[in-house]
């Protein structure tokens, strides 16, 4: 007999400053774009288009900036949450560069923040996780924190540290593409005519079009991103006997079905927050609405919308994020909070 | 509030001369060819073999017909069929060079046909659709009409223009692939020892062989392709609760399938029409045989085979196409005739 | 009417010595790597690491080994097991070298035993099938036998020819492929810091984590290796109405979950043997248990573990191989020997 798996990192297992590099460095490839393209209707034109993204000014063909975010974020899992109970949050995600087929992405995350639950039966955990590519370069970066189980129940609770996080990006700390320019920009070939001055603050969309999920769909997508959490993949790991949906293939659903009315949002270029509002499982139909929330100038022909995106369970078509109590509203599953290239 | 989505065109909008540049332009990979061959069994030796479509004479290895096929024409469902109450056919498709890997794809279509129904409420558009390359050169183009919801009721129906559609694409209109020879074509790696004088004209083969469709294989088969149609993803689009399989789904299985006697017609020249004679949903059982319609000898190694190719719900050994009331025979899906080239 | 679909052969058509060349020839591509990774939990570092793969002296970036077995034993289907009745075992299974995207895969197989049952309705058939790539050099060989039905049962038996085969594939017969070197290896990015001298003789590892099938996902991955067996794939070819899932999608699924415990154990040199014991179905919860049988070192970089690696359907944390009569325990559903590269 032998102990030899892992058991996954407990709350007393975490310490400020403690640094994880975490296994097992993944190369992007071409295929990764096409599996995406079979789980999710995306149809955002730099990624789909080769010739499109170069007449952007890119040199490479990005992949879509979440096939990035899910591939390096499932890195973490294995030593972050495997026993977390909820991942809580998200902040200061940015995009350094896009990621290409060819890069190999690793992650990093130092442990930033720490506050025991008063039950003394969990904590929270803040990380910043870095992936770097095959050249060192930091491809994404980002905040989050989860809800971790103690192992010891019995240990002293470890010193609150909390982390002062940005609750929006700054738009100068948004990371502009290399060559990024949308001077020849072709709004029909895209799919929409709405440029940056077409959208206002305040705005909202209803992206009109659902899908309803599937047990297999999810389930490819998490793995593809090597995301080890046992309750997407084994019904026996959950009393209800269902597969929790990874919360990443809800953000991914919703970021797709958003073309239908921000058809030229092409690159995220940060994500200011998130939150997984409800679970979602095989057979839930996904709609999703987004919320101009703010505005930004990014070069003469970049400008920048940091959108609020939603996605529900049965389309919503009055687009209400909370009660007047304050909660969510019923059906919301998504609430992400995000930046995103626009042509001018 | 805005209204920035989509909602598609209606009967109306469409006026005879009309020329539609359909978003979004679509680079095919290698990711491609693998996800296909995951989602039907397909094993034609072209496709699969890189080496064989190098001694067939190919500069680059293609990849199937089919998957040009279902992109261009994906690329025309948010603009031509989105308000469509059905898919009426196909005619007049040729295939003027084979996609490889690498190929970006955009496709335009004009309108080359209206006729409003005596009901006043729908109507036929005709449309003729090109996709071109990166390049600029056409790699295939077809004829389509589907019938579509009018908007507005009250309005008056447009002059009926119907265009003269071929009934066969002539054999000196069929496009032959630069280089191809079939010179050292090799049967026992082919699959089958068949050649072009196996085969005569009004042969029938059984295929043998079924598959079982799964809701989430088309599902992913159709985003794959950027098929927007809502019928195809979302149970709440539909009375009865299911989602509708795209009949390209149907169209790639019934293909897949014929390899069992038909392994080396290697590559689709053309597809002279097609009727989707009845929807297919998960659960559904498809089988399917081919009629020899037509032969061409094309040049010394290569010869045309016009087939019909059937797809069924549940295996049907006597073939039976139609009642001898002229009604397609219960049980059959997909009614289709095209040309393929075989070695001689 | 016509008689060109393959019927598959029957015990009689088989005769010692007789080479059968099976089509067709597969190119193997990125797409492979993605589509594979969507449908097992896989996390070795090399194949998921171009980075990590050139680290250990690989010139070129492999796909998983079982990638290469599935393709190259595809092709076998068709000629030799589409009549069997079941797929006995497995011996003598060894890479001769990785399988890279762009190397085009076929597959002959000589028939080297044949044992008519006392029934004399079926009979045992021994094959050693060997998959060469492009250059005509040899990727992979092994020897299966199946029992498969007669065609006619009134003919004579065959005169019986048993196979001498080794129990264990020789160490000295296990192909290292060239330059790999474990000199410069990243436990950390590999994901456990367990090497060769970690594992004891008679250890066994419970590999924890557990996946529920899903009917896409088997039929998926079973369709991506060109494999025809109709039992797969048509729910009206079984009298239960249910897809039996291809045993190779079992063997994919434990070895993806024994990275839980064997992340070093990166590269298959041979399969010693192996038996489907059980059939699964979608809805099976697979787990794993591993135990190791043996260790040799190759060289000085480079050992290797000889594994019996085991598929449950459900979790058996007994690790029961057998109950006291000597018969394999409930829920076993895979009993796989087998040599594979780990650093020292």
């Amino acid at each position: 007999m032998s102990s030899k798996t892992n058991p996954g990192n407990f709350f007393e297992d975490f310490q400020i400053g403690q640094v994880i590099e975490h296994a097992v460095p993944r190369t992007v490839t071409e295929g990764d774009r096409a599996v995406y393209g079979s789980l999710y209707p995306t149809r955002f034109a730099i990624p789909s288009s080769a010739v499109f993204a170069a007449a952007s000014g890119l040199a490479v063909h990005p992949v879509e900036e979440l096939i990035a975010f899910h591939i390096a974020f499932g890195k973490t899992v294995p030593d972050v949450s495997l026993n977390a109970v909820a991942n809580l949050g998200y902040a200061e995600l940015r995009f350094h560069q896009p990621v290409v087929p060819g890069d190999t992405l690793s992650t990093k995350s130092e442990v930033i923040g720490l506050k025991q639950n008063s039950n003394g039966k969990s904590g929270v955990v803040y990380v910043r996780s870095t992936a770097t590519n095959q050249r060192g370069e930091t491809a994404l970066e980002w905040v989050r924190w989860v809800m971790v189980h103690k192992r010891d129940t019995e240990l002293p609770a470890p010193e609150t540290v909390l982390p002062e996080l940005a609750k929006v990006v700054a738009v100068e700390d948004l990371v502009i593409p290399a060559g990024l320019d949308f001077a020849a920009y072709d709004f029909a070939l895209a799919g929409e005519p709405f440029r940056y001055d077409d959208y206002a603050v305040g705005e909202k969309i209803d992206h009109v079009d659902g899908v309803t999920l599937t047990e297999s769909e999810h389930q490819q997508a998490t793995r593809l991103w090597q995301n080890t959490a046992k309750v997407h993949f084994n019904k026996e790991a959950r009393p209800d006997g269902r597969n929790l949906i990874y919360g990443g293939h809800v953000i991914s659903m919703a970021r797709a079905l958003s073309f239908n009315g921000l058809a030229n949002a092409q690159m995220i270029s940060a994500i200011n927050g998130g939150s997984h509002v409800a679970p979602a499982f095989a057979g839930t139909t996904v709609y999703a609405w987004s919320e101009v929330l703010d505005k930004a100038e990014i070069s003469d022909t970049v400008g920048a919308l940091r959108l609020r995106l939603v996605a529900t369970s049965g389309r919503d078509e009055s687009m209400t994020l909370r009660t007047d109590e304050g909660k969510y509203a019923d059906g919301v599953l998504l609430d992400l909070d995000y930046w995103v290239f626009i042509p001018r």
